[in-house]
């Protein structure tokens, strides 16, 4: 009795694979079931976890790594080229529970980012970690690195070649026509588990072409990634600079604290009003400490997945 | 007429130029009287732009300049070395009129960060650069370099041979008593123009003996700084890890625009009762769009001065 009043939460789990103009007419057949493949093993991952009693972190970094494993998302492995044709990475970790959080910007060979953000979040002093800093960190650790062999794929190198000449960056793994074809490369995972605590991961490989070690808001804390018991989880994935400077992730639990909105009403509000009059384009998926789901996206699609207690498992891609 | 309507409100400025355990018994009058005469200084920077009709945004530069060029405080020229032994400094700059925002971590030999934080913002399609990429942009610009002798202070230098061979970090310039001696070295400044815009700023050498690219909360947007129109601006400093986890800045904000607090009660909630519990120590400047200023701060002192126009200059070190 004591343990079911303990566990008396019911689990949820939401993921994403990265926003933006993803339209039904330019996926094959093929293409569309291995993405819907992938998003489906990000959540059974994650789901396992939680419906043996496991936590919302161990969730979250379970379904993250599913999806960093995966060359179709742009983390890990497959994500996209640099102007200097390498692969930097960004990811961040935060425990609703504790407000703990760990993130890592522009790390380079480590295999699974999310883990070296959790690390981070849990063997170090601090919350934020960069570059060769954040690398020599994770190999003191003992982290799993890969050479560069693993992290290329063809098709992200084809498309830094597309437009390495140009000044344009490309938001993420988009397919041949890709400049008009804007995705945003980022994966995600919000999730609440049996004892009621919520936990938020985002990870991404990050822009095509992009230079001078920019940073986008996977890692900042309040802005791509952001969990609190006391309202809700939430990952980005959009056009990082706007996420960056409308501190979305944030806002939407303060629009729930200090307003009393619903996640619901919080998600519409700051997506698909602020950030839409702002040229905000992308979305994000948040999760309530009661396990409701929202999956608000202004663009085209949002690659996309859920996974309640006692419910089916909902993966989709295009918006209505 | 017209020109005063536009130029109708009433300009004012806020500075500091870091918060910590900073005791008058650890303090001789010549110091004090230096850095008094530094904050005053920078006082003067900002204000006088201000009283002639300029910009927020050139305020908030003009006085962060005034404290990174002067040694005494932790930013620019006086930073405090890393592990390494480098200085690797972090800025950011918004501005509340178009809640655009520029900032650089981890960057080495830029004379002055703000100004490279300004740049970004100004000059590049991104918000946040880092590393060598924030170093190579500012060179493209021909922004000002310095060598490591620009930089070097012996009593910076000092600092860390005390605690290198340790796991200690420390939060800022420190005097010779460091190690129980704890400060926050950051500097910043918020400003109100007579068009009613609002910014804010924040520069840092980082902490003594840092290690693995740590990034603070002063690049941090949302967190270390942050500045709106319809609500305030905001430059922190203290225990950033805390400040980030917290969302210190953009917190404030969302108390004033989604609970109608004032300015002065939205900072006692986040930094004498929200940081407080969560154990994070420090302070910070903030400016609402009326021009009222509050500086609060729950460690023993922060370096602090204001300016609002038709009154004083006032500068001030310790806690009452």
């Amino acid at each position: 009795m004591t343990y079911q009043k303990i566990m008396g939460h019911k689990h949820a789990i939401a993921i994403h694979g990265g926003a933006g103009t993803i339209l039904r007419e330019s996926m094959t057949p093929k293409m569309e079931k291995e993405y819907l493949s992938g998003l489906s093993n990000a959540l059974h991952a994650g789901d396992n976890i939680l419906s043996q009693g496991g936590t919302a972190m161990d969730a979250v970094e379970a379904a993250i790594i599913s999806l960093e494993d995966n060359p179709l998302f742009n983390a890990g492995k497959g994500s996209v080229f640099t102007h200097e044709g390498t692969h930097e990475m960004d990811a961040a970790i935060m425990d609703g529970a504790t407000l703990e959080a760990g993130a890592a910007a522009g790390v380079t060979g480590v295999k699974n980012p999310i883990k070296l953000a959790r690390a981070i979040m849990e063997q170090s002093q601090h919350v934020m970690l960069s570059g060769q800093g954040a690398r020599d960190f994770a190999k003191t650790l003992g982290l799993a690195f890969e050479n560069e062999d693993y992290f290329f794929v063809q098709q992200r190198f084809d498309q830094l070649n597309e437009i390495k000449d140009s000044d344009l960056t490309q938001m993420d793994h988009s397919m041949k026509d890709s400049l008009h074809d804007k995705k945003f490369g980022t994966v995600g995972a919000v999730a609440l588990d049996k004892m009621g605590n919520l936990a938020a991961g985002t990870s991404t490989g990050g822009m095509t072409n992009k230079r001078f070690g920019r940073i986008g808001d996977t890692p900042i804390i309040g802005a791509g990634t952001y969990a609190n018991n006391h309202t809700c989880a939430i990952s980005c994935t959009g056009h990082g600079e706007y996420f960056i400077r409308a501190v979305v992730a944030y806002d939407i639990s303060c629009l729930m604290a200090y307003k009393g909105l619903t996640l619901q009403q919080a998600c519409d509000e700051v997506v698909m009003n602020k950030l839409v009059a702002f040229g905000g384009e992308g979305g994000l998926i948040a999760i309530d400490n009661q396990g409701n789901i929202a999956l608000p996206f202004n663009s085209a699609g949002m690659y996309r997945g859920s996974k309640k207690q006692d419910e089916d498992f909902f993966t989709a891609i295009y918006g209505s």
